[in-house]
């Protein structure tokens, strides 16, 4: 009955239909809704492609307030989440932490049914910032910040919460930016678990706590926190390129370079990395810059590999004083309008998700009394 | 590139492959490692079957009892975990529960590499139970229980923390049966939800929260809660009959028949049966028993459909004293073994899953500057 499949991974299986976005369509690398990713990076704050995402339409002015109006009343923490976050130690994941955050918020404002989908994913888009800074900065620093803050967006929530004072207003444009740049990336593994989690008819939280817990993975998030670790080893341009020929020819993993479905280029980097120059120059040291071009020089001329949207993420959040272990959290405060989006997909045209697999294993065989066992 | 697949939610299609179980194939109902599930359910312990998806073998005495004693020793929870729990309240899902304690364990005990994968496996197993029941007596009850018990099992654990005493030879037993009923089948929507976060390499805890997300699902886990909500109703066969029919008519949706995979009968269905039989003669009222039993027919006679293993595991639960919104926690305390024992198989021959979608919305669009927006 089961037909095998040509690829392992699903790869280039259709696994259900979405009207979300498109990756690698040719004349247009990465849409949302029909929006080229490159033009609502330039022309849009992350708030209104999250309100496309979520509502389907680009907001108009009055929509916009009314969005950013109530997200920004919906950044407190109830104190039992506070309180478990204050359990949880500086070591820990920062991903672990989100993933539990938002599994705690899940039992105390409990998706009740389908209807209260709209609230339940504003609530967590407003607050996730909250979550990873309340945490970070008890464990790394024993403070228990003010998570209300009225800053106009969500990236100046979270630089605020980070670093204490307002950011600058290069600094909330990049995150706008950025948050638009991750938000939505069709059936990628984080999404399409979500998806399997919504094909039950589960909750909203089990969804995205499901897709936190794929996206750690390091074949998947994170690898801007590995372009970080690396680049951050160059003391310059001719340091890093002597440094990366031998992680060539030692055959070591580089990060940040290549993707599973764009062949010729990343439609995101080109954007970033405008940005990252900025903050260079704003930042009065561009090292990490001028070793980042030259890590991409150095990858198109040995392996004809590409940046991918990770790699100048790395230094433009360097540059904004970001710590290195809060770049994939970031990540998910972005591409949680995706999920829930695909979960809200999934729910109005909804078959469970419950493939079959290729059995490997032992013939059929009785069991041994126990004394005969070996 | 992508190819268009026949049915939706992936039916009959393979995504990857395993050894642990076969579903369905003609001759054997269900198999664990080439076991049938009936021979394991007559002649094991779950602990045995436990080692036998884990470990790959049953295991001789010695290797039994020494595995029984390494579960015994690891029951207690760390008191940060007894502290977030404690803040989780009553009308909390239990399914929140257990995914919030797995997730927030993750971060107390992180799996640092793959090399740990068994030994955070065993650790989830042993202090499953106690993380529902300290929630349970704590937030139901207002008493603070010790999860140390020195039970032989995991099922007489549960059992003893749940009702203050310890089970009954006979309880006992038919824990074990349950237990080995709900460890493992194949690709299911919450073990395909853990290979998926498996197949980004992330953690263990993130695969068995995804999971449990999944589980929680009212078209996966759950049914044997919709059952007893149902039977409960029913004050004899008669009665039962003369409802279900109204049901019928009025089309209500009557859970614990049919099944996704199966067609012709549920080999898990004649085995919780008996025991469920078992446990209404000590009980000394049957009614629960016989309401089943008529459902059965009356279900078989309109519609051709059989009970499900989830039909008869309501009376039996029952008949144990086990509160209905604890049903599927024990799904989880079981299915961990197949869930971590597929984690395990994907990891050893991974591909990241990313299939594709069929794009269904807009076509590509400019950004209308937002004063024009309608």
């Amino acid at each position: 009955m089961a037909k095998v499949l040509s690829g392992a991974g699903l790869r280039g299986q259709v696994a259900g239909k979405t009207a979300l976005s498109t990756v690698g369509v040719s004349g247009s690398g990465l849409t949302y809704r029909g929006y080229d990713v490159k033009d609502l990076a330039e022309n849009c704050e992350f708030e209104e492609v999250a309100y496309l995402i979520l509502k389907g339409k680009l907001p108009t002015q009055a929509e916009l307030d009314n969005y950013k109006a109530l997200l920004k009343r919906q950044r407190d923490l109830p104190n039992a989440l506070k309180d478990v976050l204050e359990r949880i130690p500086a070591e820990a994941h920062p991903m672990d932490v989100l993933r539990t955050g938002c599994s705690m918020l899940g039992n105390l404002e409990i998706e009740a049914d389908f209807s209260q989908q709209d609230d339940i994913t504003d609530r967590m888009l407003a607050c996730f910032p909250s979550i990873i800074c309340y945490w970070y900065k008890y464990s790394h620093e024993g403070t228990r910040i003010d998570v209300n803050t009225d800053d106009d967006s969500i990236g100046a929530h979270f630089l605020h919460m980070l670093h204490g004072k307002k950011p600058s207003a290069l600094h909330e444009k990049v995150m706008h930016v950025s948050l638009i740049l991750y938000a939505e990336h069709e059936f990628n593994a984080s999404t399409f678990t979500a998806r399997v989690c919504a094909s039950t008819l589960s909750d909203m939280h089990s969804c995205i706590v499901g897709a936190i817990g794929s996206l750690r993975g390091p074949l998947h998030g994170g690898a801007n926190e590995a372009a970080m670790d690396m680049i951050e080893r160059f003391n310059n341009p001719e340091h890093a390129e002597k440094e990366m020929m031998g992680m060539l020819e030692r055959k070591e993993k580089i990060m940040g370079f290549g993707h599973a479905i764009y062949s010729e280029s990343d439609p995101r980097n080109a954007i970033i990395k405008q940005w990252s120059e900025k903050l260079s120059e704003e930042f009065g040291d561009s090292t990490l810059y001028d070793v980042s071009v030259r890590c991409e020089a150095v990858m198109k001329r040995e392996k004809g590999l590409f940046c991918n949207a990770d790699f100048f993420h790395a230094s433009a959040y360097n540059f904004m004083g970001i710590p290195t272990k809060l770049f994939t959290p970031i990540f998910v405060m972005s591409r949680l309008t995706g999920w829930a989006g695909h979960v809200m997909e999934q729910r109005a045209d909804n078959r469970i998700i419950r493939p079959s697999a290729d059995y490997t294993g032992e013939d059929l065989r009785k069991v041994e009394a126990i004394e005969h066992r070996v």
